[in-house]
């Protein structure tokens, strides 16, 4: 994969709720002194906290790579991002609200910094790379402990000032309504990897490690694991339903820990959302192609893009 | 309302599911000749059969004002519209599927024809000229009989080959579905002004004449009424919520025969919205503020979009 034709790397930072992910990524796409480590909390300055955890990887990395110095870094945060403004809005994990990413980050790494979305950085090289390219208008999704996604149309990115791509806290049914109401809660308590564990323990009292149990279980014939499974695609098909709807959505990529079931996830998803839909377009549903390493790929491609051609 | 620096008019059609409106708009949005005739219902060549009387309608305007040739026509239609490829896609009111519309007008009117969706060209005049033009992420919804919506993202109008703004077909929470069930159904079928006065006559047996009659009984003290003009806000809002979350929209401006209400059903709607919405941005809710024209005046302007500069 060819970045650009800069033959020096970026700093790419995908900072996420538990972990931050780090590397020096060169003009191929490939990751150098790639490492991982935990997300800083600190309540009283979540920002700065995370930017000097970021300083301190830039200097290690620095300190590896002796010979090819980092000309531009990406930075990439979950929640509200305005990336024009170079401000995080909000972050329910992390605790900031409107932080000056990318003055605060230039004052520390003394090199220009792009700041932009976790998701929606990795889901543009996703809709660039992967199954979803030759379609203009898509969502794509990214369903584990929470749901994140990125939102585009007529092959452009939406973003709203950083408020588009919320579907996590989209409302959806709640299937754990009192009888008789049209109570609703939102997608990410019932269609999240996160929330399948968790109401399937709550059925059943049973643990388990993870939504990949609870599919198991549901395949071995436990009731309480069908519904809970049952739940969630009806909750993920819901809110596809509304994306194609109401922004014409022609494919849906799925990425994220609950994407790993593959089949036995988008299935009973195309089956649903087909129920759902009467004249309108079918969306194409898809599994996401990249990994892990999506987000750090999609920051490094934004630092690039802040040095001219050809740097 | 200046439209264009030509003086020459152009032909204007607003085909609806009942009337068809018609007039010459001059470059000034000034409309002459204006007339409302039936919609031809013919189930066996439904396309050609409203061309057919858009064909009658020209040639009477023509006789009319002899002296201001018409150079190029706009021509809008409901349902799903493809202005790119000039095919009306599906109409369920007027009943065509894929019929291409703009070239059997141009081999019936003898010029050029712009053809458009009703909505979606009222509403880039709504846009344009009303209470959300200073606003990149707005959602213009028309709730009469039925429900139609343009979206706008960052500015530009979302049409998704015409499958964007099917607002009206989007999921709501069923409020009749049967106990302990969470039942959904499309928003068209709670939140409309045609459901609102259906779903009243149904729960009290009373024959009203609209919607309003049904907004009246509920000041009145009517529990009836008053349960069903809640259940309207509560799926409108509850789709107008799908919208921020999903494309960050930032205002939502409310036309057709419901907007009438005002603030009796805006304030409500605020309110709903409101207690939805978590760290959202809340979006500005609006009236909208053109009338039956803007079909006409959009119209136009797509047919003056035909004509080169200074034409």
């Amino acid at each position: 994969m060819v970045l650009g034709a800069a033959e020096s790397p970026v700093l790419s930072f995908d900072v996420g709720g538990t972990d931050i992910k780090a590397g020096l990524v060169d003009a191929r796409g490939a990751v150098l002194g790639m490492r991982r480590v935990p997300t800083p909390l600190d309540p009283a300055r979540p920002g700065e906290a995370v930017l000097d955890r970021l300083a301190e990887l830039a200097a290690e990395l620095a300190a590896e790579f002796p010979g090819v110095p980092a000309r531009a870094a990406g930075i990439i945060v979950p929640g509200i991002v305005d990336s024009v403004a170079g401000v995080g809005v909000y972050s329910a994990n992390l605790g900031w609200r409107d932080f000056p990413f990318t003055a605060e980050a230039e004052k520390r790494l003394g090199i220009p910094v792009a700041f932009d979305h976790d998701v929606r950085s990795a889901a543009a090289v996703e809709h660039s790379f992967g199954g979803s390219k030759e379609f203009n208008d898509v969502v794509v999704m990214v369903v584990g402990t929470g749901i994140a996604a990125a939102v585009f149309s007529g092959g452009k990115a939406v973003t709203a000032g950083g408020f588009a791509g919320e579907l996590g806290h989209a409302q959806v049914p709640d299937p754990d309504a009192a009888p008789g109401t049209t109570g609703s809660t939102i997608l990410e308590a019932v269609g999240s990897a996160g929330a399948i564990a968790k109401r399937y323990h709550r059925a059943s009292g049973n643990r388990v490690n993870g939504a990949r149990d609870v599919l198991l279980k549901a395949s071995e014939g436990d009731q309480a694991a069908a519904r809970v499974w049952a739940d969630a695609v009806d909750a993920l098909a819901f809110t596809i339903c509304q994306c194609v709807n109401i922004i014409g959505t022609e494919a849906v990529v799925i990425g994220g820990g609950l994407a790993e079931a593959g089949d036995e996830l988008l299935d009973p998803l195309r089956t649903r959302v087909n129920q759902i839909l009467d004249f309108q377009r079918r969306p194409h549903l898809i599994r996401a192609q990249l990994g892990q390493d999506a987000g750090l790929l999609g920051a490094a491609i934004n630092a690039r893009g802040l040095l001219g051609a050809g740097q």
